[in-house]
């Protein structure tokens, strides 16, 4: 994680090459580069507040900020009509964590630890939680595609706030299922995570907090500006950009995480991250994407045939690798090979 | 339950309306409100008979006439050609049972008893058969939306009778599987069922089958008869009648006694009843719709998509729900967000 | 399995009316009867030369070799062009080992045997690997038909050999899983399988699989010759040749096999026959012929829908099965009834 650190060099050379009017496309590239360790800080910052404000507060902003960066990335996306590449990143993020993150895992953790063992219970509340948020989250482009779309039109987006509304209700429920009334479930897993100490004061705490989210919100622009300029030089889709490259960039810090944890045989804490991650894509930045969108021009949380299938796959894997609570290299193998199928398809669009 | 006596009111109010020519909408609402105590009535009555007739005969009474009130309203709807509506109502009996039934057994079964556990072993037997059946009455439906529609019109009905042949015989074997060959999977399950002793005399439960039986064939005309002046005065599609309406009036009785069984903590009863009913309904009510068809215009098997995708999403939950043994008040709300988001789909078709 | 022996005396009948240039459609169905006790001779053959070659080598050679005719079969199919052939028979395959061998297993042995348990470990470790398997070589058609087929038509070849790629290394990566990083796994399941000795010398069992397989290289091309003769006089589609008739005609010998290990109470074994063969179309099968495709016209590896559905149905069934670690004769009759519907739905193609 350290070496993260290093990468925050590419902020000021950022804005260095903005001043000099560098290409947009360069300019993606460069944004990238300073929102991955921007992420990470961000992280840090809001693991260390949770050790002054006990765990309930803790695990509250945890949970509301391990998406932050991807919440940002896409408001601009939103703000400039983006709206095919916002919908393919939410879809990107959970193929991201499921298949890519929970796969190099695998392997890596797989090819330490022969076989690795986790917690099946709090794995499978998680995933079942992903297949019904899933589900949710696809009926109404599922119900869409298969109608007119002339007929339907005017009454999308009151479909989609529906979905939002519900989705947002379900995450404010599942907080109050984990750390009020099922916080025995969960009980081990957090102590685990939870024996460390505040290296930071408060006060750095929050102060490396705000500064990240500022400077992440100006390098987002930079990167969503460069989108346009880097498709088309490149021959690339909107679609690609937004399912694999930007849930990598605004991941990276969380995904060395989990793969971490796996190395140091904690599979329970590197599947919750990859899993967790994705259900708070689903409940609360898909909803929270929904709302802000009506700001601009309502976005319509209809995806297109590729992201259903990819999210579709992705949740059904989930829920196959939960079930037998073990682990091993092959699996990540395997769940890295269908990441490459996926992204490879993506690719020739 | 005994609450439900008191509106059998609606039956005289339903018939005084007829004989004063109220508007058809009106009659739909009497209808559906005298339905409910109806098949109340009929599952009480069935329930008596078996007391009388020892385990066997009795677990196949109530395995058959579990579902009669939907198929005597179905019988009807078919007799008007009303094609749409009885399919609809298949996928919608399926529907309602695993997603609006069994999440509001674990939403309030959940909320007085923490977490709650059953059988996971019977539980997989049955979802297990649901996975199968399902799978098996949508097999024509997937087929002939991915060929052209002219090319296979004439086939379709050879196509209906085989799956309904097949089904009806994997129902008969389905009794020989838990009345003969492996009755000691069921055995205590079913005792704690049966150590309650007969209320009423046998000639009473008779003659309470019959009346009641009766009854709701008047009503579900009726019914029927107004299913087209409601949907046109309302606005509302077919599909949304046969898929959210129907289902609840003809099961209302039963999710009221699953509920109950719920909140008792017998979680075991309250999942037979959701996943049993669902299975009925595939294996026993659709095919015998198909043969009652041939009586008047044959009805083909062949969902649309909508439905296809309610019924696939309704079974793949119902076996993730079963797989892991145990429910709580979280869970409930998923399933019934589900359905909320499903309904809210086909009300603004 | 001794009884198969007799049917060889159709080799010399199919030479004899070739000479006498009988109708290929009689050719077809002598070619399938002799190519039946041939198949059975080369997995004889493979399993005597690995007790001379020790486990590691013998497990490798009965992996490959175990779907040797389907291989030689679909070989001459693809010289001739039969693309569709081709494919629907690696679909058909897949579903006639998990729905049709896997059926019958439970049946018959469900009915000596009661219930039958297996080692829900191992056979998840496969079914999550066909789970992986089909998702992975689904994924190109998947997106293929929800898009403009016009824009894509250059690159398929290209994501199809990728695709073919990405599966043979995963072969050879699950072979150096089995036996050598996660052995253990297997160990006991093989133990049973091995202790047996050669029954024939190693110069025996080498030459009756090289006889076999130039036999059958023969008689797959009397088969081959007889397809479209055969789909115009009985109105058949090229699709049920493909998925029913081949795939039965090819394992005819190992399903036998399958049974007779299911009606001995061995499970474990019949199971991992028909997964294990189904994940060997998967990961070797489909990507050889794709290599080899390019010898003469490069065949694409997208699935038509009706493949696509039989394949993904059946991956779930093989997942649901496998995770209660215990089946069951209606389990059985449940399997068959889909595999029949499945073929009632491609026979009215």
């Amino acid at each position: 994680m350290k070496v993260l650190r290093y990468m925050l060099i590419f902020i000021p050379i950022s804005f260095i090459c903005k001043f000099l009017n560098v290409s947009p496309s360069i300019m993606f590239v460069l944004a990238a580069l300073s929102i991955v360790p921007l992420a990470g800080l961000m992280g840090e910052g809001t693991e260390e507040i949770s050790f002054y404000s006990g765990p309930k507060i803790g695990g509250f902003l945890n949970a509301t900020f391990g998406n932050a960066t991807e919440l940002i990335i896409s408001f601009f996306a939103l703000k400039e009509g983006l709206f095919e590449v916002v919908k393919s990143s939410i879809a990107g993020s959970v193929i991201g964590n499921v298949l890519l993150v929970l796969g190099a895992s695998m392997l890596f953790g797989g090819l330490k630890h022969k076989s690795q063992s986790f917690n099946k219970k709090v794995v499978e509340v998680s995933s079942s939680m992903l297949l019904f948020a899933v589900v949710g989250l696809c009926i109404p482009a599922l119900f869409t595609h298969t109608v007119d779309p002339e007929l339907l039109n005017t009454r999308y987006e009151g479909l989609s706030i529906f979905v939002a509304v519900v989705m947002i209700l379900i995450y404010i429920l599942s907080l109050v299922f984990s750390f009020f009334t099922h916080k025995h479930i969960y009980a081990s897993a957090n102590e685990e995570e939870n024996h460390g100490t505040a290296k930071w004061s408060l006060s750095k705490a929050i102060g490396v907090l705000i500064i990240s989210t500022v400077f992440i919100a100006i390098e987002s622009e930079f990167l969503v500006g460069g989108i346009e300029s880097l498709t088309e030089s490149l021959g690339l889709s909107e679609f690609f950009v937004g399912i694999i490259l930007i849930p990598i960039i605004g991941n990276a810090a969380e995904h060395s995480t989990a793969i971490i944890m796996a190395m140091k045989n904690k599979m329970d804490v590197a599947i919750e991250i990859a899993i967790g991650s994705s259900l708070q894509i689903i409940l609360f930045v898909a909803p929270v994407l929904i709302f802000l969108s009506l700001l601009f021009t309502p976005m319509s949380i209809v995806f297109n045939e590729f992201e259903l299938i990819a999210l579709i796959v992705a949740v059904l894997i989930a829920n196959r690798v939960s079930s037998d609570g073990e682990s091993n290299w092959l699996e990540g193998v395997q769940l890295l090979a269908v990441y490459l199928i996926i992204a490879a398809s993506f690719f020739i669009l």
